[in-house]
């Protein structure tokens, strides 16, 4: 039983980090922490977790020695207090864009502002599991992957890694709107925001930088572009992925280089069907769940192969992603917490 | 040819107005007033209109001359312009609730502030054409009535008129985001408010009051109760109306009430199908038009008259409302500018 | 570890059998039969279920000898089967409506049938835990509630069974689409039934006999009149309960009701928040969970009180009912399987 | 005013081509057929139409004579008829696939069947106003273009035209039901359906070759992938279109490029803001309305140029080109008929 405290609880993230922590044996939550929500229940804002805790948000300045503390923070902000946090907590795992690059210069240009704990950058390891399992579990510090990122780089690396494919990318993400927090505005009101097929980012994505990152080491000259369109979906996030594949390969060689990384990997099925209506991933059925799906469709007439992955944004992509690392880390089994199915028909 | 202008025009009453007025050939728009957009083109905030119009928000403070103003703003501002804006335009049509009661102390009980303008209320006519066609073609002042109000008014008053139910009668309101107008909150936010079936106002809705005024003309100890729930829908209403018919009444006479006080309204559609999947009103096919759908169905085991009644919130119940007035008052066809059909499938 | 097989695997009812009880630790799935899907994977139909499964739909025709058989046919179906199925497995739960009833004339009356197996009635216990656990627990056969009859009586019982209410009950039900099964027709077509309000069934929901029959030991004459509207959701359903406190009853009276017969239960929250955005029961939270959420507001001035009760209609009002009786009948820790959270946003 | 007729009118374009002709000053519909349902009112099927018209479905067999023949049969089937329809109109608007295509050869490879009345192709024109206005004008026999195709070929010519563009185009198509047509499956069972991000057709949609055929006369190795994905949306068509800008191409090029094809276009407009929340096309604002919206964002650092455009799949995209096309064979001022605005919110 380890000790945990979850810095920003108030947050989408943090709100599933409690709901996937709560139901998990070996750890305990011992804070939540929010500034805007100090001394209200957590099932205030969370209201799935009535009756399941009794926790109170409790304000951040005092936080006690901790195991393990989850920081689910704006990007920006983990970077700020991080030399105090790690005083703390033994083991830490972020959720934000703060730790995830090797280089804080690919930081500093995406995210536009500096980066004022660089020299720490080293220490985290990328929160990714099945491409960084091994360090993961000996590392102390974690930074969880965008969730664009996750669900692309999955996609993407064995692909890469087995040079099936020519080095331009093209991700056509269909995002969902718990992605942008808890923050209301004008283009998050419902009467706006719902029904929308809005291509919120045509270029741009931020996601782009980690996705380089981690695919680089396979092919050094990747080229990845990112067109993001905001659906009428909370939670869920599929990408299409136009390739080109290289000459002489066959949809044998694709199966094969995805059997060989994700055969045993718990949390990725491979989905192409032959028959049914679900043949390839589709995110609805994968809300709650840990799971990423992919799937890929070749064309000989105009040499594509078209992937398809689909995950929860705030599991795979976020919470669950984190709880996956933290059960590599403690030595728990790694599905652990994370063994929700997902809901068929919803 | 009249010139128009609205005040409040950059909500989603105002800009109904708009799009509704742009496509009347009997009318130009002067000004569009917006105090947080003024200088901004209208077409920012309604993009429907892009190509349809040039019209940039103008100031509210210096209003020009015109023959009709639209008053399109928050309750309880009106009341503070209005001897101003009598100077500014012969004709007026408010659509907002501070007119809407001849007695002022139900506007003081409902709204909770003073009404500071109570000698001008008499001058104010209400505006569901079904009910006051006549006073409304010679006032100058039009109240016009409420969405919830106007749906539940038309589908209960021939009912009432012809003593063909008992005097308490329960509203279930199923209603839209789009009524909550632009604001944003984490009410509105999309994450929260997508999906939802919301008990938000269980009991309390303030459109009771409207509706017992205009009802108790006809039966002086109506009792009427509403419970409101919010649905994952940008436009429309339904309304459930549980009634218990009065002792020997038959499915006949309600036909014959309804054809009695309806058969001539261009507006309204007695909605009642033996087969089909559209059997009783239904919002999604009213959206853009001015109808309003009725209604009911009799059951003999329970004593009940359940009548359906089913509107475009921002069109019947609100600007489309306002336009038909307009149209009266001066002495336009009474369709003009509300023909369009509502579209299937949607 | 018994061993369990569901009749009818293949629709919405089944699938969530599966779902939960392929993660209930001390049951063995043997058989899951579907006449039209025989020979097929489950996950073809149940696409939530890949990776966690690799059953395989089976013939109903040679079911082999298990500890408890779930049946999940259409209505009409069981009592066919029943005499036969009774020689294959010492305890059933039915989950469609043929042994509801304790009077065959009722079932006949409300669902236009004969009562083939008129006989056999009396040994079913009527499937909600939280009035007949007892029963349950001694029981060998069960008959699973309507999901509209489950959350309406879950919402009523303590109210008629403390006198709090007058007789005449009005259940306002928004109900969504899974609980009209698998097959495909117009009504059910998406272009035309995305995004209704439709009123289908108005009066005449066969829901009500199973209604007035559970409340009717503790007022004989209870009446109970339903008014069904589906809307855009897939899972979830909410009611809206228009009843009529008895002259001086209080909130306290209300609260103390509630507490009475549901403080220990594990699936039954009370909600009625002063603040925050979900102050009353929410079906979308509560997807996927056993739960089922009551609130309640009263009106003086209108004399009435509210009740909103919700539930996921295919796991409280469905298969995780059908698992808690399970549980019972077993002497399994009720909430076993069924402790999923819910999630949120969603 | 012309007599017109429509063969198929109970679909979705039959109902969309009713809904507008109807509104239409110049046009009388004299028939409306369905097999299905003849004899029955068309407001059965399309409820919208209620207190608009009287029509009856009448059978196909006895079509009487008249100016215009509407056919919105299913693909294969108007090829069938045509000889024997040339003698009852002489003029036909065809909105199937069967006479799109100048070479029968690749209407064969794509439809997988025989063509049967080749010798007539030549005569039919393509019926997209905006590449064929004098055509149009001239011509007898119109092959309204693809829903898919349309907003393609409309956002891509004038790229094309102007050499602004590699020959390589992606295109990632956002769909909704509405296409699909009338006819219920378990694909388009509503708890299937709804909330979906479904990869219907990755790679293979029909519609390639239409675009082909339309941008080849511009640039004779231009190649074409298109990659669907279908969306819980009823109406309403998104491309996101990934391209390469040739060398040294600046925004200011394109800008140009559709200046100089579009500025007279009463029904394509350029959205590209720089503020608000509606900067790029949306097709929920453009329900109803004949609108292609179009807009783009160039990235450097990729070099892509990414064009987004958008209609509502049953007006531009086939009802709405269609009268379109109608109203320039006959000499009627082109937008008649096609004003409606679009809602906003909604």
């Amino acid at each position: 039983m380890i000790k945990t405290s979850i810095l920003g609880a108030s947050g989408y993230a943090g709100g599933e980090l409690l709901r996937i922590l709560l139901g998990h044996t070996k750890v305990k939550i011992q804070e939540t922490t929010s500034r805007q929500f100090a001394n209200q229940p957590v099932s205030l804002i969370h209201p799935n977790l009535r009756k399941k805790t009794d926790l109170i948000f409790s304000h951040p300045e005092n936080l006690k020695k901790c195991d393990l503390l989850f920081v689910a923070l704006p990007n920006g902000e983990s970077m700020k207090y991080m030399s105090k946090l790690k005083t703390i907590a033994k083991k830490i795992i972020d959720l934000g864009a703060d730790y995830r690059f090797r280089d804080p210069v690919v930081f500093e240009s995406w995210y536009a502002q500096k980066h004022t704990d660089s020299q720490f950058l080293s220490k985290f390891v990328y929160g990714i599991a099945e491409l960084h399992r091994e360090q993961i579990k000996r590392t102390s510090y974690i930074a969880c992957a965008g969730c664009e990122a996750t669900v692309s780089i999955l996609a993407l690396y064995p692909l890469v890694k087995y040079h099936l494919i020519e080095e331009k990318v093209i991700i056509d993400a269909k995002m969902s709107s718990s992605q942008a927090g808890l923050k209301p505005s004008l283009s998050s009101h419902h009467p706006e925001r719902a029904g929308v097929v809005r291509s919120y980012l045509p270029t741009g994505h931020r996601h782009t930088a980690e996705i380089i990152q981690e695919l680089s080491p396979f092919n050094n000259s990747i080229g990845v572009a990112i067109s993001a369109t905001a659906l009428d979906m909370v939670r869920g996030l599929l990408v299409t992925i136009h390739t080109v594949p290289k000459k002489g390969i066959t949809e044998k060689d694709i199966w094969k280089a995805y059997r060989n990384e994700y055969q045993n990997e718990p949390f990725i099925r491979i989905v192409k069907e032959r028959q049914g209506i679900y043949r390839y991933p589709e995110p609805k059925i994968l809300q709650g769940t840990n799971f990423c799906d992919i799937g890929f469709e070749m064309d000989k007439i105009t040499n594509r192969l078209v992937v398809i992955a689909a995950i929860d944004n705030l599991v795979k992509g976020t919470a669950g992603q984190a709880i996956q690392a933290m059960n590599l880390m403690f030595g728990f089994p790694e599905t652990m917490g994370l063994e929700f199915t997902g809901l068929h028909p919803i």
